[in-house]
């Protein structure tokens, strides 16, 4: 079987065990069924899901998520036990037929159009439109909601780590443990991945999405071993001549010929972590990479110099404690000088991995400090978006039966813009993106060299007139009469795409302290739509 | 098919898709090599899973996920696509018999003991011992970890709004849209259930876990309707009679006479929203409760006051906007205000339900302000526990073939408690928890009635003498020789093993500000044990 038959496999059952119609609140049921008992079955309605902030106080938002709700489109179907177990569920008076239609449900009539998964995203600008049958339509929003908003967050947050890293530096996902559950670790880890991580340490995420894995050991493994009669073999063949070599005579020789270059006495280092680093190396001579501490510097280093002895070169360390900047320059200065004694010139270059905690103001303190770090392992922060845990997505209801609707609210922020509508995204002459300009769908989309007037939705004064160079339009039809009309892109190519939309956002919108807003805007067109629904809306109030 | 088997069935299918030996970190299967390769197959640990921090600032933790745990070591197993993905993914030159290795391992030889779920635990005191093959413990650590973060952190949380919400009041979960995808919601219900919420609005989680499903409608559904026109049926059956009543007039004739008595003008009601309340009573006749603004309250008490004269009872209203404290009370008085105009008493008693990002500080400051709600719809801050997204269970060897095993920091608070222990709790003559002592396994137990020396782990001067009045042993062994021993209890006596647990402890070890730590000690004899240990670990440093 090919990894992408089993990729395939593994998906399909994950998605079959847990994405299904009843993963959903139960008022989109109740409300089904009322819509159904007040003769809306033929109302048509559409739905645009947007959120209103962007997460973490930065200025843009990555959108993910998508393939996702394609296949939810794709199985929805109640089953058999799902119809069952609403029967018992719903109050006794509810009528037979609407089991019955709901039975028969799918989303054929549905029509999905969407952003291009990977894309950067701003507020008020929807992600997805959803038209078709009302009742369908309402059923579908707290699933939408949740492969959306998580899949979003996750995909931004790595994004936002990538930013602050740069290009040069490795970064790695190890959040499985502090995931929100199973499925909560296998999501963090895609779109960890999607945003710009370079692997993940989760196995099942490896073999799910085709992701690399990666991985050392724990600390654990050292304290497995307490002296070096704890090692079971100390020969390791020669990676050419096939030789075998004495890897403990070796690295003991070693150590104390290094501990008189990098002043630590050999009295310092464990023979415990000896016997452990030397059975690592024995078992993976091609891949050794070990979790050190200050002290277990020059057990490392012994064991890579004998390595090399072998006609092995090893990987580097992993430092999981202390002061990752002072420990990352130490053990740097280290290698250089090793290098520089035995005439190994690559020993300079060791990789320096460091984990412990680690977050983006520690990723951007430890850039300040002018650390020797080549990757990060990066767990709890990530997977839990510690800084903002939840990217408020919304549903809401924009036009019924060719009507518009509007939600009004005392919070001016809350107010929805109403009517079937295109988002445009309009570019400079530098290639920079300059404004999304959300349009009533009825007018003609804006023209490259062509001034167009951009008012803000709700800021009577606040206009400018835009001449693009380019101008691309954001939707495009993803299902329409029960098929996916655009096949999802694949994962590395999603992960490509945020990369290349963000490098169209000016660097002040995407720096981490007090970023520029991106501008959205509505035509003047809309303006007056909207402001026109608004006042026949809102009740005139009473002073009292 | 009974509710049960569909509960089972739906468990399962979620549990084989996703909860399998390669949801793990890829270093554990690099360790296990490196064990393989060193000869310690036949090695023999035991590691304890614990967390070194009360979340969320408080003094105590509840313990859950147990019953995963269980499942996950019953169904370990590598498939054959899992063997084939590690043989791509492996470094080249792994030997061949470590995968057929891999390929038979099961958890046989595993021995599982825990505390109880549902149990207040506290810091340093594991809740799972894992003894067996070094390899096997050492390969189950990630999972077992993912199993019981997210459940012990979630069941915690909500533990922590039962309290400040009060028992007179329900609270439900209402998070799905927020939380960390499909799973991560359904963990979110499941162990918000437990931790002491009524029910939740996630269907699915309603129909897996047997968990009480509620909701009502969403905004959307009130904007779908714009005029009394848009009213299919006004016509409603008496609940007794079965005589047919026209719920629009005897509505509208209601507004008008309510809004004397409430100062409300019939004016400021929205007939679309009269519309929409009049469609969902009509489905719901028996569980009116309906999604209300401020001037919402007048629709909603002209629709419950019609209902009332085809027979049936209101439930109530959701506020989901505004000053919760201030429209609760509004809608309180308003209530008893019709209550005592038309002769209604039961109308002065109708359900209040509040939702909109709350959180355990907004309880307690509408607690402070006197609101009259009899329901918490809760999300956002619930699922995602935005307060601290993440519970730092870990997962230590303390001790291998026999020998204590310690893990020395410079960091004292990281230091971990060597070797094979058992806990006690000691309880005093009043019932409430004392202290929680660890032993080292060879001791006899604490004794009731009899003095025992209890000592900080690591603070010399640190010591007390405890005479209990009852003594629980806090482990028993769920899991040996391949079969689960204690069969996990139901959901609900887990909940319920959640409240009674929590009313062993003191109040001001529950409150919410500054609360009092409870103590963790060890025996004078482990006392003994660690240091001795440590003084013989701990290399001595040389001041330069």
């Amino acid at each position: 079987m090919s990894n992408h038959d089993l990729t395939c496999k593994h998906k399909m059952a994950r998605q079959n065990g847990i994405v299904q119609p009843l993963l959903t609140d139960l008022y989109q049921i109740t409300m089904a069924y009322a819509y159904w008992k007040s003769g809306k079955v033929n109302d048509v309605a559409v739905f645009d899901l947007f959120f209103r902030n962007n997460p973490f106080q930065g200025e843009f938002t990555i959108f993910a998520g998508l393939e996702e709700c394609l296949k939810f489109l794709q199985n929805f179907h109640y089953s058999d036990s799902d119809i069952e177990y609403l029967m018992q569920t719903l109050p006794g008076n509810i009528e037979p037929e609407f089991f019955a239609y709901l039975k028969d449900l799918t989303c054929k009539d549905i029509k999905l159009s969407a952003i291009e998964e990977g894309s950067v995203v701003f507020p008020r600008v929807p992600l997805l439109r959803v038209e078709g049958p009302l009742i369908i339509a309402q059923l579908l929003e707290t699933t939408l909601l949740t492969l959306v908003n998580f899949a979003s967050l996750m995909a931004t947050n790595a994004a936002r780590y990538r930013m602050v890293a740069g290009k040069n530096v490795s970064l790695l996902e190890f959040g499985l443990r502090r995931a929100q559950g199973p499925d909560g670790g296998l999501s963090a880890s895609k779109y960890a991945y999607i945003g710009g991580f370079d692997g993940t340490s989760n196995v099942l995420a490896g073999k799910m999405f085709n992701i690399p894995v990666k991985g050392t050991h724990a600390h654990s493994f050292v304290t497995s071993f307490s002296t070096l009669d704890d090692i079971h073999s100390v020969i390791l063949r020669h990676a050419e001549t096939q030789e075998p070599c004495n890897l403990l005579d070796l690295a003991t020789e070693w150590r104390n010929r290094v501990s008189s270059v990098i002043d630590i006495s050999p009295e310092e280092a464990s023979d415990g972590e000896l016997a452990a680093l030397i059975s690592y190396a024995i078992a993976f001579p091609t891949g050794f990479l070990a979790l050190v501490d200050t002290s277990g510097l020059l057990n490392f280093c012994a064991v890579a110099l004998a390595l090399n002895d072998c006609g092995y070169r090893a990987v580097g360390i992993r430092i999981d404690s202390g002061d990752l900047a002072y420990l990352s320059v130490l053990a740097r200065e280290t290698f250089e000088q090793i290098a520089e004694a035995f005439k190994l010139p690559w020993f300079s270059k060791l990789t320096i991995v460091a984990s412990n905690d680690i977050n983006e103001d520690t990723i951007l303190s430890l850039n300040e400090q002018g650390h020797k770090i080549d990757c990060f392992g990066i767990g709890t922060h990530l997977v839990t978006c510690q800084r903002q845990p939840a990217l408020g997505c919304v549903y809401k209801l924009v036009e019924i039966n060719g009507q518009p609707r509007i939600k009004l609210s005392q919070d001016v922020g809350k107010v929805t813009i109403p009517g079937h509508k295109e988002a445009y995204r309009l570019f400079g002459a530098d290639g920079h993106a300059l404004i999304d300009l959300l349009q009533r769908s009825s007018e003609p989309a804006p023209g490259v060299g062509q001034k167009v007037l951009c008012r803000h939705p709700f800021q009577e004064s606040k206009r400018a007139y835009v001449i693009p160079s380019k101008v691309e339009h954001l939707y495009k039809v993803y299902w329409k009469d029960g098929r996916v009309c655009i096949q999802p892109k694949p994962l590395l190519e999603v992960r490509e795409r945020v990369q290349s939309s963000l490098r169209t956002l000016r660097q002040d919108i995407k720096r981490n302290l007090n970023p520029t807003p991106y501008k959205v805007a509505v035509s003047d067109d809309l303006y007056n739509f909207i402001h026109d629904l608004w006042l026949q809306n809102a009740p005139i109030g009473e002073l009292s």
